[in-house]
C-alpha cells in the first residue's frame, strides 16, 4: 500500500451549510456571512466549502440556533439575543439596555474573558461561538408621533424585540414581534406607533419614513449590536485543526469588514433619509434615564433566579464601567472636537 | 511516474521572515505579528511558517519598509506614517491629524476606497498592504508644564513625529526625533519639554509621569492609529491563491484583535496612572483649534507638488466629513449618555 502523503490528512473535503438569520435584502448583515464562507473556500482550495443560505431557505431566521444546536446544519450567522426566549443570557452574544458599543464589545469578546464565558454557556445548546460582525450602535426607531417624556412611552405600541421590550414595558409600552417585511404596513395602518429596525442603511430600504417620519436615536438597546458565527460543537471538533484556525482568521476578518460595511455606508443613508423627510429626534434625557432604571431592575430580577445570566452580567457590566472610564478621555474627547469642528464648517 | 496529488501544489512549504517595526516590550502591538504569524502557521499546518522578529534583531524598527521594498524581508508589521521622509501620502496608512478615527479608519480601508488608493501609491514602493491593527485615538503625551493657550506651544521642545511634529512647527514648537528608550532622560534632565508615545498602556511602561506630570489628550495627530503588515509584491505574487486568502483573513484577525486589546487594557493602566499621580488635561479647544488651523494649511502645501498625497488627501477628508455627519447621531450621541450615565454612579 502507498501511504497518503500526510498533507492529505489536514485538507479533508468538507462540506457544511450555513444558515444565516437574514434575508439577502439585508446585503450588509447577510454579506458577512458570504464573506466568511469566501475566504474559507479560498483558503483550503475549494476543499472546505460552506454553502450560504437566507433565512427561511431551509431553517426559519429566528430557529437558527436550534438547526445548530441538533445538528441538522453545521454552522449560522445569527444575533445571539435572538433566543433570549430560552434564556436571556444569550442577549450577552449581541447587545443589552445600556451595554457597550461595537468596540467595547469586541475588546470584552477577545481580550475581557466575554467568549470565554459565552462559549462556556453555550455549551449547553452545543454550540461553539466565534464573533462575526458588528452593526455599531443602532438607531432608536421610527415613531408615527413625537414621544418627548416617558408617558409618552405609555400604551405606545412598538415594534421591539428581546430584553428591550421587556424594559419599556416597564414603562407601559406594548412591545411587538413583527417580522420585517410586515413592518411597513403595520405602522402605515396604525396597528403600531413605533418599530426599530437597525441603521439607516438598512432602514431606508423599507421605507418607514414614508409613514413614520420622527427618527429616533440612540438605540439605547443596542450600543453595538454583535452577530456570531454558532458552529455545532461536534462539527467543530470533527474538523482538522488547520480548518479550526481558517474558520477563526475568516470569523475574525468577517467581524471587522461587516463594521467597516456599515460605517461606510450609513452616512449617505442618513443623508438621503433626511432629504425624503425622515425627522431626527434624540430620546431626551429623561426618557433615556427612565429606561434605564427599568433596564437596571430588569437585570436585578432576571439575576435572581438565573445564576448564568448573573455572572455574565456581572462581569459584562463591571467591564463596561472600566471601558467607559477609558473612552471618555482621549476617544470621546476626540470625537467631540470632530463634530464640533464639521459642525462649523 | 506517479502524479503528485493536486493538494500538494496548494500547499508549498513557504518560509517568510517578518520584521516589525516595535519592540516585544510594546507587547500589544507587537503582539498583533504573532497573532498574525501563529494563525497562517496553524491554518496551513505549518507549512507556512512566518518567523517574527523585533525592531532591531534583523532591520531597525523605521527601516522596515525598506526592507520590504528591496525584497531583503518579504514582510514586515510597520505604521506606514513613519516613512513620511519618503513621501507624506504614507501618512494616510496610519493617521493624520484631525482625521478618521479607528472604526472609521477601518470603514475606509475596506468599504471607502482606501486600500485601493492606498496600495496603489504603495506599488511604487513594491509593498502590497494589508491592515493590521489600531491603537484608537492615542494620548497627546506628557507634558513637564501645562500648556493653556498656543502661545504656551512657542518654543516648546517636544517629541513628536512625521506631520504633527510639522504642524505645531507652525506654532513655534520645535518637534524632536527620540527613541522610546531615550525619551524618559530627556524629559527628566530638561532637553525636552513634552513627549508623546502611545496611551496608557504602552506609556506606563515608560514611567514619564514621574517626570512630566500633565497627560494631555486627546492626541489630535491620531485619532485611529493603524498599521499594516506590508508585504513584498513578488513574495505575494508567488503565494498560491489559498495562501494569500490565510493571510488576508490572519491580518483582518490581528486587526480587530489587537484594537480589541488595547481597550481591554488601557482603562486599568489609566486608573493606575492617575493614582500614581498623573495629571490629566483636555487640550484647550483654542490649541485645538489651532492646530488644525496648521493641519489645514500644511496639506494644501503639500497638496501644492504631490499629486498622489493631493489625491488620496482629498478623497479621505471628505469620507472623514462623511463619516462624522453619521458618528454624530446614534454613536456620539449613546456614548454621551454612557458616559454621564458612569459619572453619575
Amino acid at each position: 500500500a502507498v501511504a497518503a502523503p500526510a498533507i492529505a490528512q489536514s485538507t479533508p473535503d468538507v462540506r457544511w451549510r450555513l444558515t444565516s438569520s437574514f434575508p439577502k435584502s439585508l446585503d450588509t448583515i447577510y454579506g458577512a456571512a458570504e464573506v466568511f464562507a469566501k475566504l474559507v473556500a479560498e483558503a483550503t482550495d475549494n476543499k472546505f466549502q460552506i454553502q450560504v443560505f437566507a433565512a427561511g431557505e431551509i431553517v426559519p431566521g429566528l430557529q437558527a440556533a436550534d438547526a445548530i444546536q441538533n445538528g441538522t446544519v453545521e454552522c449560522c450567522h445569527t444575533a445571539p439575543y435572538y433566543y433570549v426566549g430560552k434564556d436571556p443570557t444569550f442577549a450577552f452574544g449581541t447587545a443589552v439596555p445600556f451595554g457597550l458599543n461595537s468596540r467595547q464589545q469586541n475588546a470584552w469578546f477577545y481580550h475581557g474573558g466575554g467568549m470565554e464565558l459565552l462559549n462556556d454557556f453555550f455549551k449547553k445548546y452545543n454550540i461553539v461561538s466565534l464573533p462575526g460582525g458588528n452593526t455599531g450602535t443602532q438607531m432608536g426607531g421610527w415613531f408615527r408621533k413625537e414621544i418627548k417624556t416617558p408617558a409618552d412611552l405609555n400604551g405606545l405600541k412598538m415594534r421591539i424585540g428581546g430584553l428591550a421590550g421587556r424594559v419599556i414595558q416597564k414603562l407601559g409600552a406594548v412591545p411587538q414581534q413583527i417580522a420585517g417585511g410586515d413592518i411597513y404596513p403595520a405602522l402605515e395602518k396604525g396597528t403600531i406607533d413605533a418599530a426599530e429596525w437597525v441603521g439607516p442603511y438598512d432602514d431606508e430600504k423599507l421605507g418607514f419614513n414614508k409613514v413614520a417620519p420622527y427618527y429616533y436615536y440612540p438605540g439605547w438597546w443596542e450600543g453595538g449590536a454583535a452577530l456570531h458565527f454558532f458552529i455545532n460543537t461536534e462539527a467543530w471538533a470533527k474538523l482538522p485543526k488547520n480548518y479550526q484556525a481558517i474558520v477563526t482568521a475568516a470569523a475574525g476578518y468577517a467581524n471587522v469588514d461587516m463594521q467597516a460595511k456599515y460605517d461606510a455606508r450609513n452616512p449617505a443613508a442618513v443623508r438621503r433619509l433626511v432629504q425624503s423627510g425622515a425627522q431626527l429626534r434624540p430620546f431626551s434625557p429623561d426618557i433615556m434615564e427612565a429606561c434605564q432604571k427599568a433596564s437596571v431592575e430588569l437585570y436585578a430580577e432576571i439575576s435572581k433566579d438565573n445564576a448564568d445570566f448573573k455572572k455574565i452580567h456581572d462581569a459584562y457590566m463591571a467591564f463596561r464601567n472600566d471601558e467607559y472610564l477609558w473612552f471618555q478621555i482621549s476617544e470621546f474627547t476626540y470625537d467631540s472636537y470632530m463634530i464640533r469642528s464639521r459642525a462649523k464648517g
